[in-house]
């Protein structure tokens, strides 16, 4: 009978535990677990700080005794794996009520340890009014301060996906939040531009939100923490929630002397095997094949987790199967907007040395989350990334309100099944009038990059103040239009106008075309181009997105 | 300078005048259109007589001013083409408001005649109280209709989605309706079974439903019509919605003598040439090819006519594009439920000859439209076919009430991109509690599909009584479940105790495992399987189907 031993019991590790039961009744399947609970749902925690979710005990989808019985798993809960003795293939364990320790054989290993949040040595991190949220413990803590201490205050520190989430949940249950981050924007899987949406709408729920602006120290005093910032700026606060990263829980696998990588973690071949044939590791402790550049990387996330562990469990029972990288899809509701992305980000791209134009080119467009006809209808902006040829997406982005999440999961199959430009464009996507249009956004997003590609139009900077300074900005839209918001400096001429005015514009110059969200704009744009105007630029996502990114 | 003259001015002909513009700005484009309106939203016309959609205006996207304005088209509504001179190189129109006839030559010439809901001869179809739904002016006759003649009770012929979708918004109106469906489900694209889950919900929204029952006559008497059905059954109304199919506006080219299939359709190649190199065609009036069947077929939808329209003017401007085929990947709203398929349905299969079990295998399941502890997750049913070796999809059909439109269009993606079973266990979804699970519902379609292809899962078939007179329907829920709903003559043995209960089970009989959604039944015939018992099945998609079935 086969012994695999399984440290860690959340997604990865309760994951794999459940399908090997299911291929092999008879192996003996034991899983460690140094917390008290298994098999809960890390990513509802935040929402059960916020009283989203109202019940504590759906976020634990198995306890101990349920996975038990119905998985005849040996599930023991508080017993942390200390170190694993590779040449005996057995882990020592520590049970954590009693301080025993004890050994315990394998014949396959499987890591799932997962990751821990950073608390980087600040002066004054120590504090206990200094949060993590990670586990189901954590959680109760908060929960816990917040009910009893009359939080009335708190920073966040961190604009990551689990700090807006902490941010909007907070709001939730009615606390001032002070959002700190020290990139020049939250969610760092958008490029800026697209963040800009995000810093409009987290501004209007009420959070004070300090960017670009690292902090130098805590100090509490009095039931209370003082943050002071780089800057020099000073925030009060009763509690922070420190969501700065994470880093893997490797020490076990360091320790073992299993290959690494620089930012520790554990190196597997595409089986999920490591440097050691007897230990597979799969979730947030490994490193994986990025899908896109297919550099090596780390991409914390459950939806791999699982899938991972799934794999492994195939791989232990005498499967071949391949994990074939990450491309990082992911999303998330940051108070009334989402925000997802798939793929790479311009940032990366230029980090790993590829230029616009020569490279790769992108677009931002804005559509309608359905027909605009029928009610609800909300727009989204979107960020497409690709190769010059065309054949090539390298990621997106999209921020909106509505079908986000649709359009998300529709460029990420494209990506992962290796779809151009013009397979975009030919996606026969569901079409009545509550879902979409009979061009979806995506369809959209194919037609606009392919216009691109043949120099049927050219899009502008979002920044036209600094990139385009001497440009004429040409706004096409109808007057009624002008008094909910103009342009600074803007030639207004209605699109219907435009071929009898075309003499009221100057021919030397850059002009740069309007409209509320760029399809006026475009028609302007082509009528231009093709009487005679060399210089002619369209404003991605017309009006709107210059309002947010302004 | 070219000219180009189509025919038909809404989803196809106007989609092919604007992007032909923006190729080319001196292009002679002229716009027929026998109708008053032109760019009119057909797909939102069943919302506006229920007033979802309240303003009428909104429904029509551009006027033939605007049109003529913005893109320098020559629109001329009511005027209908009555005949194309081929050798001449011109055609016939005629003005309808002063019955004037006119020539006007082309030297290209774009059909977008779309297509007219059938009127069959059945005795009594001439009464005005007998309406069709197609146009604006449509629209607003049944609209005042409806608003003055104190209209109660009305019959819907026809369980296709414009019928459907009727029914709804007279509900929606207050009135009375009775669905009359002469098959024996309706959404045909739906197979049967995944009918069932919207007959039930119908029926909850105080509809009666009159299935596989076909119109024998009408009588109009009183301001009132009677509807007398094959079976005998009378059926009282004040008005009647006709929505029984459609049939291709294909006379004009038939006169023309250009080649059309038997069912009227024109023929086109793959860049919608018709077999006049000078005549394009696009929209409902052609007949396509079927993407997953490779077989010639028709598809009238708003989404495929769009395209092509885009598609014919990149040509004529001197592209090569090709249009390759149509899936019929389609949605509609059904009351509190949502519909949609992609690909072939199991009725085609069987039809084209196919045999479950040997040539293709399907799977239905359940799952939650998100993480089942974030509020507001409601199961969906899926339903998958594809192939033996897993290389290949056929299609996939979903009802639910949140997420179908995501998950269909993912699978409609992944259908179109060639993908197997393999890739869609690999597919990378965005994941955050309110948008999904961390494995989507599209993933466990993969991973299910997978099993079954691998043997480790049967299914049964959803007719037990009928298909598995003789086997053991064993219950695997909680005792607290049985509460709300019992299948008849199950066993019940909850899953936790399974294993220690297997002395109860009789190895010699088929056992078919039942649970909520399928999934811990899913274990339970796992553990069978694995214990000696060698003829497990597994219900699909858990007691929710049953109920929704039965
Ligand atoms: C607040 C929050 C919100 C999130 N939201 C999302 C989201 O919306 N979408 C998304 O995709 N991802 C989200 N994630 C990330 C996701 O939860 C993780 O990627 C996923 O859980 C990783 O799975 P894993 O199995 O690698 O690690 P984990 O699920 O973290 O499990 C690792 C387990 O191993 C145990 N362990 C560690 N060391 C030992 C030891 N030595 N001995 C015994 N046990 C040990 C730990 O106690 C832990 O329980 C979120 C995470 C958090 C914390
Ligand atoms: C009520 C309703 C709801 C619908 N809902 C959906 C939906 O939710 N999703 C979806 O995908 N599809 C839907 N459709 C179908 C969709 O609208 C059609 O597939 C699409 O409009 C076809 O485009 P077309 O250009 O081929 O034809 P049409 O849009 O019908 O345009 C054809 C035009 O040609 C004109 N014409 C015909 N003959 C002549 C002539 N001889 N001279 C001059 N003009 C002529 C007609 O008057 C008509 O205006 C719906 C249709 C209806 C009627
Ligand atoms: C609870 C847990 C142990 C369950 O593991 P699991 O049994 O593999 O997963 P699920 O309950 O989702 O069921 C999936 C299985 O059911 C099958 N299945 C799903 N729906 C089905 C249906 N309707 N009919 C038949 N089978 C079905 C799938 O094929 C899969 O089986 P397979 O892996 O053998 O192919 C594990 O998911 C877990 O611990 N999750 C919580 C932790 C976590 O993921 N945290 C991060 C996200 S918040
Ligand atoms: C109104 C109508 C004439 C517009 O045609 P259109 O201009 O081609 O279509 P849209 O307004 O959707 O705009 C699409 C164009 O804008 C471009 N575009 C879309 N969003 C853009 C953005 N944000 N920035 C730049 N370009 C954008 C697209 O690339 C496309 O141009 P292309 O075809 O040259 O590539 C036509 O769609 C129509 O008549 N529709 C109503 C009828 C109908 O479809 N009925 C059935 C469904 S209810």
């Amino acid at each position: 009978m086969k012994k695999v031993v399984i440290i860690g019991g959340v997604a990865g590790g309760a994951s794999c535990a459940a399908r090997l039961r299911r291929l092999d009744e008879e192996a003996n399947i034991i899983l460690l677990e140094r917390g008290k609970y298994i098999s809960y749902a890390n990513c509802g925690l935040p929402y059960h700080v916020g009283d989203v979710i109202k019940s504590r005990d759906a976020l634990i989808l198995q306890t101990p005794e349920a996975m038990q019985k119905k998985f005849k798993v040996d599930v023991r809960v508080q017993n942390e794996v200390v170190s694993i003795d590779r040449d005996k293939k057995v882990i020592i364990v520590k049970r954590l009520e009693t301080g025993e320790i004890y050994e315990e054989a394998y014949d396959t290993l499987v890591i799932a340890t997962g990751s821990s949040p950073v608390r980087p040595p600040i002066p004054g991190i120590e504090s206990s009014r200094i949060q993590t949220l990670w586990t189901v413990p954590d959680t109760d803590r908060i929960h816990a301060l917040i009910q009893k201490q009359n939080i009335k205050k708190t920073a966040v520190i961190g604009g990551g996906f689990i700090g807006l989430e902490m941010a909007e949940n907070l709001r939730h249950a009615g606390i001032e939040v002070s959002l700190i981050e020290a990139m020049d924007q939250v969610m760092a899987p958008l490029d800026y531009e697209m963040a800009q949406i995000l810093h409009e709408n987290i501004l209007q729920n009420g959070v004070k939100l300090f960017l670009g602006d690292g902090v130098a120290s805590f100090r509490e005093e009095n039931d209370r923490v003082t943050v002071t910032l780089k800057s020099g700026k000073a925030v009060e606060t009763d509690l922070i929630i420190l969501a700065i990263g994470v880093r893997p829980n490797s020490e076990l696998a360091k320790a073992a002397g299993l290959s690494l990588n620089v930012r520790g973690g554990i190196v597997v071949d595409d089986t999920l095997k490591t440097s050691d044939p007897s230990i597979y590791a799969v979730g947030d402790v490994i490193e994986v094949e990025d899908f896109v550049s297919k550099e090596r990387t780390m991409v914390p996330l459950a939806g791999p987790a699982n899938k991972q562990g799934r794999i492994a469990a195939n791989n232990i029972a005498g499967a071949q199967e391949r994990y074939e990288g990450t491309q990082g899809t992911s999303v998330a509701k940051v108070f009334d907007l989402t925000a997802a992305s798939t793929g790479s980000n311009e940032k990366t791209l230029q980090k790993r040395g590829l230029t616009k134009g020569k490279d790769y080119e992108s677009i931002i467009i804005t559509q309608n989350s359905h027909a605009g006809y029928y009610p609800g209808a909300v727009p989204m902006t979107l960020k497409l990334l690709f190769s010059m040829d065309g054949r090539k997406i390298f990621g997106a982005q999209i921020v909106g309100r509505d079908g986000v999440d649709k359009r998300i999961d529709t460029l990420a199959v494209a990506l992962r099944m290796g779809a151009g430009i013009d397979d975009l464009k030919k996606l026969e996507l569901a079409y009545a009038p509550p879902y979409s249009s009979a061009k979806d956004p995506v369809n959209m997003a194919g037609f606009v990059a392919e216009n691109v590609l043949n120099g049927l139009v050219v899009f502008s900077d979002w920044d036209v103040e600094h990139k385009h300074p001497d440009a004429v900005l040409l706004d096409v839209r109808e007057d009624a239009e002008l008094m909910a918001f103009t342009i600074p400096n803007a030639v207004h001429i209605p699109l219907g106008q435009l071929r009898s005015r075309l003499t009221e514009l100057d021919r030397s110059k850059e002009i740069i075309t309007f409209c509320a969200i760029g399809v006026r704009s475009y028609n302007a744009a082509r009528i231009l181009m093709q009487n005679g105007f060399t210089n002619v630029k369209l404003y991605p996502a017309g009006t709107r997105f210059y309002q947010s990114v302004h």
